[in-house]
């Protein structure tokens, strides 16, 4: 936790910029609840909400609050602990304490927030709020305001329709531009990250079971920090994006894909991805295809800086790397005339990047079209660039990821030349004959843009040329 | 998984003992969701529903079941996966082959159970339901049976007043019998656990940080299980029992309690706990304390066999905890009189075990006094012994922990005092002066009820005697 000070600032401006948008009434906000995972009181580790982390700091279940936009009165909700809980849990500072300790004067009971919010209502003010991921909050809020819980999830892309769009893009606006603080957070979990990264590529060995990888990488993350900041990815199909299951052993000759990151204990996030060739050295034909993502991951840093949107980076990238497809001779034609024809999208079928903070996909609860788009930038429909996260101008401040990367999917593949999609761009016959066992290779650092240009988050960066990924195994 | 006739004979055995008791209708059974960690599409280790885990083996989100009582007829829910699934994670078998491998023919889209439901209820059947831990199921059943979630949740110890006593008590008979299979996985699940314990015994190091050892214990279970089953609790503060803050460092003289467990990857629990003198030798004090709960442990241990209660079991070991309190000085009187008077509860607050198979507490959201009290039997009101999980008279095949402790809760010894509770028999003087920074000691072990006794379930039983403890800590 920050000084008390850090959290009142952040509340204020809250309450600023909701009223500069015309907002009146109150906001609430309705921290995270214990998550069973087997049983009522058999939790998965409790791992508070992100926007509650970040305007009032406590890290326990069950909190919630009130802020007033007209009057400025803040109050937290919560419940003391009684006897059986100083047995069971040991003694704890009682509510109006640990309030104090965030800078808020007014405490009461966990459910005196329905009378706060039936008075609120009752004098015809608004009550905002902002959408959630979870069903215990979604009920709250349900509970709170009436309706169903449905109505209170976010969505993803849009949010949630229902949701204080004063509250959501003012929560944004501050988000977005990372505090030093909040960097220097962010590095311990790079730090954190890049030691996981190190421990799974001395783990690479012939014949180890991909889980043993796993379960000693997240090890380093959970001695010094809260724990992994999304479900590794470890794979030796990484042309298979979101595949978690680990059972497989290192064979030789593959690829193995690893995305993973850590969250540090003040729940800051990071995210790498590195692809190791199983046996230790590429193939002439991974190394072909793992130079152009290098190329390209190297290249989308240096452009990246203050002005120039995300989007722009995003798509000079992806016509950087059908130059170095053209070349392969997988695609041919005109580049500009490939990426408006959304050729990129069949070798990488997902976004240059994304923010990062709190979450790993920073605030995507609260509507990815409002968290990484400008008022001005619509979302693309095409394969790809419409998967792209972040697409806004960049300012100092922001915290992105850069991480291209190029897959040969058998199914998308058969798809398109089915469907005859792009058909005279695209060497269908080379892809079948010779890249349908490939996997896919992705390469991710972290970035923050600085007031000049951008700074990539890390002590070290990992190695990532082939030539260093090389050495690097070689002597481990 | 198990082959499919395993779950199909436990469908039948179901619907058999249900019909036996008098049901009629159709029994549903809904697995859990996914469950968002951070936002909605970053979400915590998947972990299915232990019940459907037993009936129906699946282990992947979205899923339901219904079985008709009166035609045996069964049925799985969910939805198979489209192109964009295909891309993110990975082609997979269809929910018709999956319904076939758990010896399922009728396969329907997800939300088709409405439809099942609503056909039931309105030819008025009864339709019958588990009470439920999470928030997603809780709202499933509303939206299917009406009514709030609230209504759904189980209470803990009285599981949910509207749900199914007769699916409760039947699913119940046949999980507290382990079949052979499940001792199996058991072990396995004791093996990691045995892997993590002598890791964190290891690791107790003047000086390192608790978190550090837990790190290193959780890699263990991640690297061959699924993980830990339960939050580890490693504390010197051992009179707090469910502690889950690990940033203290080790220092010298105190006793660390450790408390934790593994959970296989077919999702079966292990749960033990040593308590080490962090110098690596017990004081003279720790070692008078922790001998009295050691040969608790054992003496229990000696009397577990079919025909006994665990209630008994209970009984007999709290007096001869008294015996060796009183030889101490800490308390005075006739031992039986103090065990009536529920002077054991002010040591040792909790009861010497509970039931332990998919979950750790298995079935804790059945309801722990259905799952652990017998039809003659009723939970006791006293400190302790009224929080003892499993009293049932005991059957082979029955799982078990085995964990006396001796804690010294200043909190609680303070309130006694006040309030005169006991006050005859209890050495309030010699507690306050010599015990009130001693901490606590616990030791737990996993037991098997077998034909003529019980025989621990470990492959090596962690070092125990203050001795051997000793021994292990000098050579580490």
């Amino acid at each position: 936790m920050f000084e008390s000070n850090v959290y009142a600032g952040r509340r204020s401006g809250l309450i600023r910029r909701m009223k500069e948008k015309g907002a009146e009434g109150i906001a609430i906000f309705i921290g995270n609840a214990e998550t069973a995972a087997q049983y009522r009181d058999n939790c998965y580790k409790f791992r508070q909400e992100s926007n509650w982390l970040y305007y009032f700091g406590i890290d326990a279940p069950m909190y919630a609050a009130s802020l007033d936009l007209d009057s400025g009165e803040e109050c937290i909700y919560a419940d003391d602990v009684e006897i059986d809980d100083i047995i069971w849990n040991g003694p704890s500072p009682s509510v109006r304490e640990v309030a104090e300790s965030v800078g808020v004067k007014c405490s009461k009971e966990y459910a005196a927030l329905d009378e706060t919010v039936r008075t609120a209502l009752a004098a015809g003010r608004r009550v905002h709020w902002l959408p959630v991921s979870r069903w215990f909050n979604a009920s709250r809020l349900a509970s709170l305001l009436g309706g169903s819980p449905e109505q209170f999830f976010s969505e993803g892309k849009r949010g949630c329709p229902g949701a204080s769009r004063e509250m959501v893009e003012s929560v944004v606006s501050m988000r977005l531009v990372k505090e030093e603080r909040e960097i220097a957070e962010i590095e311990k979990a790079c730090e954190l990250g890049y030691e996981m990264h190190t421990t799974a590529r001395k783990g690479v060995k012939i014949g180890k079971i991909e889980q043993e990888i796993v379960g000693a990488m997240e090890a380093c993350t959970l001695a010094k920090g809260w724990g992994i900041s999304f479900a590794t990815i470890l794979t030796q199909h990484g042309e298979v994006f979101h595949c978690h299951s680990h059972e497989n052993p290192i064979v030789p000759g593959k690829l193995l894909v690893v995305d993973a990151g850590a969250e540090a204990n003040s729940h800051y996030a990071s995210d790498f991805t590195r692809t190791y060739p199983t046996g230790g050295r590429y193939t002439q034909k991974q190394r072909e295809i793992y130079s152009i993502v290098y190329d390209c991951n190297d290249y989308a840093f240096s452009i990246t800086r203050p002005g120039i949107t995300y989007r722009e980076v995003h798509l000079a990238t992806v016509a950087r790397m059908l130059e170095g497809l053209k070349a392969l001779g997988l695609v041919r034609g005109d580049v500009q005339e490939m990426v408006a024809a959304g050729v990129p999208g069949l070798f990488m079928p997902h976004g240059l990047g994304h923010n990062m903070g709190l979450d790993v996909h920073d605030m995507e609860d609260l509507g990815e079209d409002i968290v990484g788009y400008d008022a001005d930038q619509k979302r693309s429909g095409q394969l790809g660039l419409g998967s792209l996260r972040m697409a806004r101008r960049l300012v100092p401040g922001n915290v992105i990821t850069d991480e291209p990367g190029i897959y040969f999917i058998p199914a998308l593949i058969e798809l398109w030349r089915k469907e005859g999609i792009c058909k005279e761009f695209i060497n269908f016959e080379l892809l079948k004959k010779e890249y349908f066992d490939f996997g896919g290779i992705r390469l991710e650092d972290d970035v923050l843009v600085t007031e000049d240009g951008a700074r990539r988050l890390c002590p070290e960066r990992l190695p990532i040329s082939p030539d260093e990924v090389e050495a690097a195994m070689a002597a481990e």
